[in-house]
């Protein structure tokens, strides 16, 4: 029965895969992407994997440059179920983050509270960058983030 | 038997709580600390955690800033082990940086493919910095991380 | 080592004993001590047990009313370290809270997309009331929340 | 075997897909549809999740609004397994609730035990309603539970 | 510090402790002590156990009973947290009662379902009985629970 | 290949299907199918799930009694593996017994002992009934469980 | 205040501390122990280890070889409860068992079906042996149980 | 494109269904077929199964046997992937098996220590049986397990 | 839709598929296969199972020497998402190197810190070398890694 | 009770501590540890560590030269309980050997039935190496694991 409901429609799952497919069909890039629709590369490919959510006009012009069908629109207008279902991710490349938070994440926590306040850093009200930083001992990775300092409420 | 055998020696957790009962007394702060010891606060910090070890001369500097026993500097010097006992960590601060990992991760690795090669950001020839950053709606918290971008060997 | 180092200084937790036992001695209820400082019973009782931060006046207050020693006004102003180490909580108390969020969780999402748009409610900028409301079928609890509604940033 | 023996009949998950696409063609919305079945927003959205059972008159007026097969009646009537699969929601806005009841499950288990006496607040005998509260600083989600106060039994 | 803080008052677990010994010296069974305060031997050992809160009169007469310290009244009174730290309990006569409600925990809920309607069976308002039951093939264990049925609520 | 293979054959899965169909068709309940075939509606139930092996005699009047096809009697005589997902059940009605498995298995366990010895009550020779017991504060539900004690053997 | 009320007592743990120290000071062996009290070293090696209750009989007499105090006897014929804190073992010597369930855990359940019907080996009216058995190509570890098969009921 | 491309071959899975379908049609039971191959029953099952790799030989008078594909061969005779993905097995007969490694597993490893040194019973070279042991109280089941002992390597 | 928008492109999935049965086909080996390609046993296995990317030159010798289809090139170069479901592995092959892992890592940690200094070695920069090592007591399996020491940055 | 009783003893840990602050004291390395007893610096790391047994004469050797006390000797001849409590290891330099297997866990076991059979490479006759290898681009660690083939018993 749900094969037939379902497939009248898209879900985010298929507009990532017609993304993914479209993209290597242009040879696109997702830096070359998200300067096309007027975004950074980091949210263009976090939502066009799903896990953000595009306004009208963005999803519109990213359609419109990789000549995606106009269903995919509202699809990607709507807000997304943020799911990981790796507690510990393997990935040695994401997995190094996660070790930076277990290593670092009291550090941080000590230094927000030192620098603002009793609060945090929102992972909400917040944006981030990665740039490749050249370096004669080889280049680095750099990975900026910037999120809204919340303070914790008192009643 | 053990506390007779444990008690002549220092070791990290000891020193921890040295350096944040001496840095209450003498009304010092991490930034301040780090910059007595030529240091960033972020890896002063993890230092001072036991995160991370310290060169002879960095160790002498902060047992003399923080008046600590002359045994607390060998202690520093050591290699450590990190270990942190909530896979999924709790502490509202902490935890946004985990799901920044889980939302984003999958991008940082996208990126990094994209605009270096098949490798990862390392987590070892690694820094980072966390600094304020005035905001009109409100202040914002900016983490700054780089690491060497390591090739996957063929061989 | 590690005993006298830490003997002379009191923590949370040791403060937490010190407001239990004189909550007994001194016949005080959780109520009564939220409204001796002007806070409300949520946020007390939750500052009482070192899981939220208060200001010096508070703290202040508080140490007067229970009779604290002085040393335990620092301790109650430190951001605390937010831990609790059951990941699905037994007490049935506590369970059925977390149940009401394994029910309602994806209901109370989509009302607040429907509502606000792709966004959450702060857990930070946050506040409680827990009450008592007659019934004649039975008495009900009552537990409002509030937070403030935080929208995604694209960027 | 079992391809041809379910696809005879209708399941929750079904009915609920039914649904979210009926609401969509439709251009309806979860308070639209609450009203017009004369229940709540919270209580509506969940039945329709397939984590309650309606009345047979309140499912039968959900079909007649969004044009729904007449089988789904009987099925909007069973009572469901309510199956969540993470123990620890990933999604950021549920999370927010599941860390409410980590940093403040046992503050709201003292006040009522301090305002009732030995016993929970039930998650069965129970309401919600999730509304939205303007303000100038950022309007605010409000959550209100209602559930009846159980004492334990001695016996 | 804590040590000095707590040492002066009992808790639950210092008053089950003293029940064990008791019981030992005063050659006690679980039957003879449930007698003698009048009420049931599984809530009386539940209630030694910390499991359950006593009310004044039958903390008075356990207390008198066991010639146990009259400190210790005010702490069986007390509304118990419940915690148990094996998920998956080891010990084979309660991992038994684990395997029922796993091989029967579907089969209880759709005879509750069919027999009374969407709801449960209250393990709040609840009791419970274990009883010898001869028989020639070898005496039986029976063990009755009875709860209030609870309908779910819709609003 | 393995659709091929396997479509030839029925499963347990398949039949508790079958059965589940047959039974909304006929409109009958549990109860009645147990009467029918002259066994108890709990271990009816659980053979219907697949959680037990009928004899062939019952199998027979089962397959007679819902139009069942004649494959489903070896099926339904086969040992089945028991297995469940989820650790800790999640349905509220289902979890509530895993709680009282959690509260009262020490007492369960603590009883046996004392009246019977070093043993458990058996979860294989072992044998359960759910009923409705009217009460005027609101009905109960009453589950009865009769194991055979076995004592540990000691060699 | 728990200190001084445990000191009085001892409690299994201490035995098998008491027990494995008169051994070494003794230089018994476990055979050797087991031969002394008539039992089977499996067994006997087990109820020191806390994991089984001894008679009085075997209790005293294993009392009076080790010379432990007299207290002893009641504690050995306590009922344990069986406790082991790792899901996976990881020690290599009884992880092979545990792999050996793991591997060879389907086999055994369809042999006993096949052999004896619906049913399991009991682990209660159970034994065990442990030998070694000579071999050219290297000794080999023989181990023998045996448990009293038990049908599953239908009611 | 999976399905195309996996369907022209046989893996483990469908050879394992193959032998079950045919052991039924043909009216075969795991004894006879382990006497047909000239193999031990618990082996030839376990190989069945897929958790064991057939020399050319056995395969060949499987196939024959059991009226397989000659393709069943090959498959047969590769290596397995042994998994299995219950952490603790769930049904009773197998869990049995568990909890007799949580209870015994430290004694057959003292027993082992002091019977052959430091060292472990190999579950790789390694035979099992399991036979029916009648006995006036009831049959009982009889698992022995035989590995070569081996001795850790110091360098 | 899903099926549609995915069946016109291979993944790394698909290319593993279509790898192992070429080099049945074949009849090759991995050795064979390496020293086709000019590459290692334990570099091409791995880059076969989508556990690491293959420059062009690599992928077009593979596909041309297995008669792959030409898309299978540019799944070959890309970067695979490393990921293992089990944390603990159950094939006994596998979890002796997890074990050795447990038992030896902070042996391993001792002498990297001993030797090198404050670092760790690369899981990146890498390489692995598989061997048979001829032995009268029986052939040894020899495995060889070598990664480039990564010291630790101060900052 | 406990303290009195264990503390006439050593045990593996008390060794461990001994071995440490003597090995600081005199100013020794494992590198020169294990040359002096005449072993491997992994396999004495391990042994010191307590994770391996040390025969007679290794043990005398080794307390001789860090004048541990006599007892220590017996202490280092048990056969030691090998846990490790980390499912997935967090020190770096330990998680990247976890990697290791996790990535090329499959590719060793595939290589091993290539070019052995179906069996395993064992984790008890095993020996390891850990070596600087000078490299102009960076020294690298080198890691050789010997382990004995065993083959899978069929019978």
């Amino acid at each position: 029965m749900k094969d037939q409901l379902t497939t009248s429609a898209l879900d985010k799952e298929d507009v990532t895969a017609l993304i993914i497919a479209a993209k290597k069909e242009l040879g696109q890039t997702w830096e070359g992407i998200a300067a096309s629709i007027g975004m950074s590369p980091v949210w263009t490919h976090s939502a066009c994997m799903g896990m953000n959510a595009m306004s009208a006009e963005k999803a519109q012009a990213l359609v419109l440059l990789l000549q995606l069908p106009p269903e995919a629109i509202a699809v990607l207008e709507e807000s997304p179920t943020k799911v990981w279902s790796q507690t510990v991710p393997t990935d040695p490349c994401i997995y190094r983050l996660y070790e930076i938070v277990g290593v670092y994440g009291p550090t941080i926590k000590a230094l927000i509270h030192e620098g603002f306040g009793d609060g945090i850093m929102s992972a909400i009200d917040f944006d981030m960058q990665v740039t490749r930083v050249p370096n004669e001992k080889g280049d680095r990775v750099k990975i900026e983030m910037s999120g809204k300092y919340l303070g914790y409420n008192a009643w």
